[in-house]
């Protein structure tokens, strides 16, 4: 067999990605119209039209050798420096261009971090539900994954699980927050609390738990939900964010590391951290799109967020309607909605119906689906009848208006 | 440490990187005009203008969400069917859409190959001297790299070392034709032997071998110079293609694995490339790239080549009149020039006259160095007057006009 024994165990599609190409195909069948696609979290509010006046001015006027041309790995010296000094104005941190790498998304800067600090057998610890690809992203490297359920309800960190479960072969820890999928956000009361706690452990065991912050939703926060800035709580932080949903620019595989100034053992770090992107391929972020974000990185996204927030209370309010019990959210755009039976099941109800949503069993989140909700309000509008078929299918009781 | 211990075998920067560095410092000191940077593969030659045009046009009459949005992992299907039919008319090759990948540059394309096959102590021949981060990539998935010394004077294939190394181990070749460093590309004669060689030992010890072919410079071949393609030669074939050279777009990280309809175990082997490509966090090649592509495929970049055709003879003419030893280059944009001294000493004198060049031990090629001629006719005139302090220095023979 040409396939290694470790890819023949990874098997096929992801399910949310098999879901999105069966959206496709029920689109042709019964019209696109008829379809509710709730699967992806592909950004349904175009990039601000800055982006798109940016691209077109950089063509014209940039020197399209540089342009288009080979960088310092770690990208553009002044791309670097501008996004720190974003950083740096926006939340009060010390960051200098060099502690910024420019990576292609926020799935790639993943690989790059845990490349370069993963030894094998080495455990990381997520909090469940989570994107199931870390999974992969940790295994790619041979460390362990290290699963904690979130608190019951409120999906919030359990951090007494989490610091019984930290030991010397820890070596990190990932957030997300907003989460995919629960749409939750982590308290600055327990993010403080989490850090204590990681210190608490280093100098016990002589380790230094990295905190890996994977911020693609890190602007989509609703009603004035404070996204506290993880630098600024724990030292051993690097941020992994994405220019994905905050500037609607998923394909094109645009983001950055910021790591901790005060990162143990930070320049060895650095520099194997340019070294990781450049042998896995990656070798420098995409370069007309490193431009575009030294021009548009403070671009207001308000408007942005605004649709996402009407689309929310929408969906929210004819889930709750209908009869089921969605968690509401406080940021990202997807909506965490507990399955009245096996999750599976409940999926392919909803397929029978044609909504697509992706099974909470795809992020160790057994119970819930995940409903995605950057999607056009006329979409989430017409698939009330949908939902409130399925809720009658499954005896639920519908509340009035 | 927060680093692992295999990154930190890794050391720093590569050789060539560093030297790219080190130019930018020098320019900084000296002036530009005074620094002879022959480092780094970086095109000389402006993307052809269609590629800009193109970029404009998209962005200003296709659908924003289309144009910067996901799409199925492995690339557009429209771009994927693009590519077959033109490599189809161009090679008289029968692939079909879903034969091609599209990926982030031909290195991202390694990685996802070299992923997707290799088992731990799996063997990957390389004939020497080659591009020295195959090493890192067959590394990154626990692979062995075997590197066999290529024919003295003519660098080609050395079949019968090539032979004698294969074991029930060898998982795949790499093969980089034209070559970098050395700009030699491989006769049709040797590489239909070796596919020979390939399918004899895989009937004898019951293994499939595949072909890893790495083209980034595939079009720059001169003086009529065939570049063979390889999925008409031998079946388990896979190319990895960039347009970094071809389209003079490196920064932008566009390219495609090329998979052959004949290789064995194929529809399991490309369902295992493109979850490789997604977990690894490349996710999916950039997006308005891939459209770019779409449209610019099939230009003509005769004039772009001629180009470095003349920086060829150019810079070739001033070697051998300053008493050096060059190989004349059949193709890719590397001059491999014979050390008089120990290579790295070589290099050190060069750069006490300015001159950039890489090492020959960076490729295991001792007692040779690169001289990369993509850059500026006015760069390599320059040039001229240091080459000859260099030659005087080590008391070669200049030859009369």
């Amino acid at each position: 067999m040409i396939v290694s024994e470790k890819m023949l165990k990874f098997g096929g599609n992801s399910a949310i990605r098999a879901m999105f190409e069966e959206g496709k195909r029920m689109a042709k069948e019964f019209g696109p119209e008829n379809v509710y696609d709730f699967s992806l979290g592909n950004p349904s509010v175009e990039a601000p039209s800055k982006v798109n006046e940016t691209i077109i001015d950089l063509v014209k006027n940039e020197d399209s050798l540089k342009l288009h041309g080979y960088m310092p790995n770690p990208g553009y010296p002044e791309v670097r420096k501008k996004v720190a000094d974003s950083l740096n104005s926006k939340y009060n941190t010390s960051f200098s261009a060099e502690d910024i790498i420019m990576v292609v998304g926020a799935a790639s800067g993943l690989n790059v971090v845990l490349k370069t600090i993963l030894n094998p057998c080495d455990e990381v610890i997520v909090s469940a539900p989570y994107f199931m690809e870390y999974r992969s992203y940790v295994s790619n490297y041979d460390g362990k994954l290290i699963s904690i359920p979130g608190l019951k309800g409120s999906f919030q960190l359990d951090l007494e699980a989490i610091e019984k479960s930290i030991n010397k072969k820890t070596k990190a820890i990932i957030l997300n927050s907003p989460n995919n999928p629960t749409g939750v956000i982590y308290t600055r009361e327990s993010l403080e609390k989490l850090a204590e706690i990681l210190r608490r452990k280093n100098a016990e065991l002589g380790i230094d738990i990295v905190l890996v912050s994977d911020e693609p939703y890190r602007e989509l926060s609703y009603d004035g939900y404070e996204v506290p800035f993880l630098t600024n709580i724990y030292e051993n932080t690097i941020i992994c964010y994405s220019f994905s949903k905050s500037l609607s620019l998923p394909g094109e595989r645009i983001g950055y590391l910021a790591v901790s100034d005060k990162i143990a053992d930070r320049e060895k770090l650095l520099e194997c951290l340019v070294v990781s992107h450049r042998i896995l391929g990656s070798v420098n972020a995409p370069s007309l799109m490193q431009k575009v974000i030294e021009r548009c990185i403070d671009i207001d996204i308000t408007p942005n967020v605004e649709i996402y927030d009407a689309n929310r209370k929408l969906l929210y309010n004819i889930l709750i309607k209908a009869g089921f019990e969605p968690v509401y959210p406080a940021g990202a755009f997807y909506m965490w909605l507990k399955s009245p039976i096996a999750d599976k099941d409940f999926v392919d109800l909803c397929k029978k119906y044609r909504i697509l949503v992706v099974p909470g069993s795809s992020f160790e989140g057994e119970g819930y689906v995940r409903v995605a909700y950057c999607v056009s309000k006329e979409m989430i509008e017409r698939s009330e009848n949908s939902w409130f078929k399925v809720a009658e299918e499954l005896g639920l009781k519908s509340k009035a208006e």
